[in-house]
């Protein structure tokens, strides 16, 4: 077996796990939050997903798209974009060895980042505060990214 | 080296492997269904995909959208929205040091349930097939995120 | 703590971790190529974010789909299709004790392959170029992907 005390007390990776399954967790909100949204609104995009609400030509007025449930979607793909990038960069990050609190500097930053997007893309608020969230969790993954690279470059 | 022979005795970690694999290998087999599709039925996004057909105002007529493409578009998305999260929290999971056999309960429920999804989805199937396979899937990663920070939250 | 001296002596893993911070980087680049081609197009899909260039009926008429915008985003979901499994299986293979110069090629091939598609996309350049790097990193995945399940199968 690992010795998993080792990587348990690994403070950066703890650290790492945490904020990322929290991250995870709040993007798969987004699907929930999708399918709420074509329920109460009646919009489905697959003919048997309103055969439920009527049959044959009764049941197509329901094949629509509608604004709100386009947002929601691509809040929800602007999540996907974003927190791969920070899941495969922090990983690496995280394990090489970098100081805690640095490391914790920049989970934060990333997880409250994406948190306040969705916020603002969701509400909607007005520009330019869903561009500066996406900006901060951007750079974050560029700076993991930046000090990987400069440290442990292998090619 | 790493002392790889600890790894490969990890036993969750090795069945994480194992699934992650598998489960992405059914995700790689949606883009060539696209492609299968967008070939056979003639069906491009692209000019430069069917100039092949015909030059001109010729090779317009195939640049056009069909519901079957689509759907097999949605699903891939689907997959992606799903098995990201699976990755991220199920890696963490793996090397948390789990019960072994809830491991692998958690890891076959989910790929299993994924693999009834595509089938759900492409067939399709009534629902609510396809919800209760997407259910499955979501709750088996919530039910790991939750004993990842229930354990060992570090933030 | 981990010895990390011992991650950092895997060769086959800080080839992974620098190839795969360099991918994850680029497909970042293509959220600015988008915001880049929106703002220099006035191409917007949120009425928030054209508010800045007028107000009301006279903003509306930013709201629309271009070509070229469409473009980058279905180039930037094609790497996202594509990156997931390459960073999931590629994690896994990277720590399953390979040779190193086999895993530096199927590294250096899959990197180069998804720089070219990204490049034949947005050229765009004829057919098949795109096909072929889609295919050389399609390829690569399933390779690593076959060891990793002929080696260490856990079911």
């Amino acid at each position: 077996m690992v010795d998993l005390t080792q990587v348990a007390e690994n403070e950066a990776f703890m650290a790492f796990a945490s904020y990322a399954t929290i991250i995870l967790s709040k993007m798969m909100f987004m699907s929930t939050a999708t399918a709420f949204q074509r329920l109460t609104k009646k919009v489905f995009v697959n003919p048997e997903d309103c055969a439920h609400f009527g049959k044959g030509e009764n049941a197509k007025k329901y094949l629509r798209t509608d604004d709100r449930v386009e947002r929601v979607r691509r809040a929800h793909l602007n999540d996907l974009e974003n927190i791969v990038p920070f899941l495969g960069i922090g990983l690496l990050y995280s394990l090489s060895g970098p100081d805690v609190s640095t490391a914790l500097l920049h989970f934060r930053l990333f997880v409250g980042s994406r948190i306040y997007h969705t916020i603002a893309y969701l509400t909607p608020l007005p520009q330019p505060n869903r561009a500066l969230a996406f900006f901060v969790g951007y750079g974050v993954t560029f700076s993991m990214a930046y000090n990987l690279l400069k440290n442990r470059l292998y090619l």
